[in-house]
Formats: structure tokens, sequence, C-alpha cells
């Protein structure tokens, strides 16, 4: 009996991944796998190819849910540029995780904010391999405005086979 | 005959450890093992439990000196974590550091901040061994206002025991 | 036929590294080696031993392209640490970048920042080799005033001589 797919246990719970793997915006490459390990590029959340911006904490600003929702599309942009690359389902296990979070100086909230991104890996690679270790923090400001920007890195299986 | 053990070394400093980890605060874990590699979160500073707050170079904000200090509870919750997850004992080397520091735009002493982390490795694992790359920056903001906040990476021996 | 060194690579180009490397300004080291693993500390742009201050978008503040002409001389300096630690015809390939800008927090533009240090890597090792993962992100300040402060990691070559 075949274990289910990343992809699949992703259905299963109502979440596609985007259609088309993001872009680089400058001269760097998404995705860089070393051996066993996968280098994973600062992805920002540009749900349908639009940016989320806003500053956490702001006047008018986006709430804690809202950025939660901005480091989950991270997620899936990360997910998708891992698909592209070597395939979900060579993943062993996350890694890191560093999560960058635009906000003013009073907002402490970074780490409900990054949760975000880090509920989806466990959702996609389960309560033990989809955890690693994390910092998340605030930023003076990311590229575009941005909300969130996320950058990782994950450890692929022994037989990866893309 | 038998050499010292890094909690004796820091002892016969005067200095002890926490008596007991810190928990993370979000969905990831403190300290992540990956073959000989050893990950570690972004730990602040919360002596007793309580944490270190403020934002240097700020109108009343903490001196230099309470940034080092802070920095200094950092790296002692860091090595709480690590003898907890795999034991002091078994580290071979510290090979890289991010010290985020909470401050103003006009604050460029980072570097004076973080050596109070630096430092306290140093003192735990040796000047070649206990001191690794490391950059220090200026945060917009951290987790609850915490002072300073550091990630950091190890190397384990070839034949960690635990 | 012997191939070209990276320093011949760059002499071609008109490209000159800086006569001494830098030094660190704190308890840690520029390069520590793991392995295959080569990791860079912080660097800053100290072209001729004189950094370059400012915050990128202020009123009166450097230009995008004075920006990307720090991380440039960033990249001058990480070439110059390389090239005294191990030797820059030992690297294999860039793996990840870092790229932190010293910037107000309506700026959106550290992608075209950092290019300056991408540029200069990929001109140095190659579209394929030079050219790894990378964040650009804003930072509330960084040490000394700096512009722009990069961190990096390269794989080197299997049977590194030095």
């Amino acid at each position: 009996m075949a274990k289910k797919s990343v992809v699949a246990r992703l259905a299963a719970r109502g979440i596609a991944l985007p259609a088309e793997p993001s872009k680089p915006v400058g001269n760097y490459v998404s995705v860089k796998r070393v051996g066993r390990w996968l280098y994973v590029s600062g992805h920002g959340p540009w749900p349908d190819g639009k940016p989320m911006i806003g500053k956490l904490g702001s006047v008018g600003g986006p709430s804690i849910q809202e950025g939660y929702e901005a480091a989950r599309q991270v997620g899936l942009g990360v997910l998708r540029s891992i698909e592209a690359a070597v395939g979900l389902d060579n993943i062993s296990q996350l890694v890191k995780t560093l999560g960058m979070v635009n906000c003013v100086a009073e907002f402490g909230e970074q780490p409900k904010v990054i949760d975000g991104f880090s509920d989806l890996m466990a959702a996609a690679f389960g309560n033990q391999r989809g955890v690693g270790t994390r910092s998340a923090v605030g930023m003076m400001s990311l590229p575009f405005g941005i909300m969130v920007e996320v950058e990782c890195t994950f450890r692929l299986k022994r037989k990866a086979s893309k």
C-alpha cells in the first residue's frame, strides 16, 4: 500500500498549491540542492500573482490573522518551488526556518504570524518531520512592501529520486 | 585523566546554566540534529523565566552593557537547550551565529552587544572551537519586545554519545 | 590548458580585490570551514578601509545605484576573505546569501541593491555556480551605520587544495 503523496495529503485538507512556481526577483535561484540539503530562497506571499503587502502593527494595517494567512501563502509558494525543483515526496524533513515579519517597532507577535508558515509545513510533512528550528523576527521593511518573507532549509531523503 | 566537562568549565568561572530549558513559543523545536549538525532556534534572554525587554539606543532604553548581558543570557539559554537535547560535551564547535539586536535606526553597536553571546561561547568551548562566523544586525522589533535574539549552528563530535 | 583562476577572470573585467582582508569587529572569525562547507560572516562595504554608510530610502540618503555599489564592495570583501582563508579557486559554488539593507520602512527595492553582491559572485564563479539562493531584506540598522551587510555560505570543491 503506497504512502500518500504530500500533494494528496494537502488535497485531503482542501489545500491546493499554486499553479506555477514564483520566479526570482533578482540574480538568484529559488531553490538549490547540495547533496541531501535543499536550500530555499526567501519567498513572499503572492497568491494569484499579487503581493500581500502591509506592516503588522501599523494603524489600519493587517491583523495578526492576516499576517498568519500571508505566512501560510508564503508556505504554499515554498512548497510549489520545492515540488518544481526536486518533488515534495523527496523531502525528509524541515530543518530551519527564518521568518521575517514586516512590522512596526512595537509589534511583538512575530511567532503567531510565522506559525502560518510552520503549521502548513507540519500539515505537509507531519508533526515530527515538518517541524524544525525557527526564528521569527521583525523587519524594517521587505521587498515591495510584502507582509512576510521566509527562507528555509530542508533535508532530502537518502534516495531522492529526482 | 578526564577532560573537564563544559558544565564544569563554566562552573569554575562561576557560570551556572538555567535550571530548565526554555520552551518554544510557536510551532517549532528549540534544537534539531541532522547528522553532525546541530541547528538551534532563535533564543531570547529569559533569566528566571522573565524576558529582558527594551530597545537599544532608545531614550531611557538599555545601555550597551545591559544589551551585552541580555546576549549573555541568550547564550545561557542556548547552552541549556543543547545540554537537554544532545549534551554539551558532544559539541565539536560553534559554526555560525546570527545575532539580532532590538534597536533604533541610529544604533550601530550591535557587535558589542552580541559579544555577550560570543564571549560566553568562547568560555564554554574555547577560543578556537567556541568562536565561529557571525552577523550582528539591528532589528525593527523582536518577539515580546526582547532586547536580543540569537540563532546559531553547531557541529557535533564524530561520536556524539547521545 | 589551465582554467583561468577566479582572480584572473575578475582582472579580465577590470575587477581587483582589496589589498588586505577585513578584520572581524568582535569575537568571531571572518570565515569558517567545516568539511566542504565554507561559512562567511556578515561583511560590510569598506572600500579602502572606509565604511560606506547611509540609509536607503531616507531623505538625502544613498540612491539604489549607490546601494548596489555598496553591495558590490561587500562582495569584494567577501572574495578577499575567502582568498585569504581557503583560496578562491577552491570554491565549487555559492549556496546561500542573506543580504541585509539598512533602509527606511517605505523602502522596497532590497533585491536591486543586493544584486550588486550577486552579480559580482556570478562574475567570479559563473552564472551557474556563482548564483545561489538568497533573501534580500530591510534592516532597522547595521553596525556603524553601513548601508549593506551580507552573510553567505559556499561549497568547496571535493579536493580543496589548501
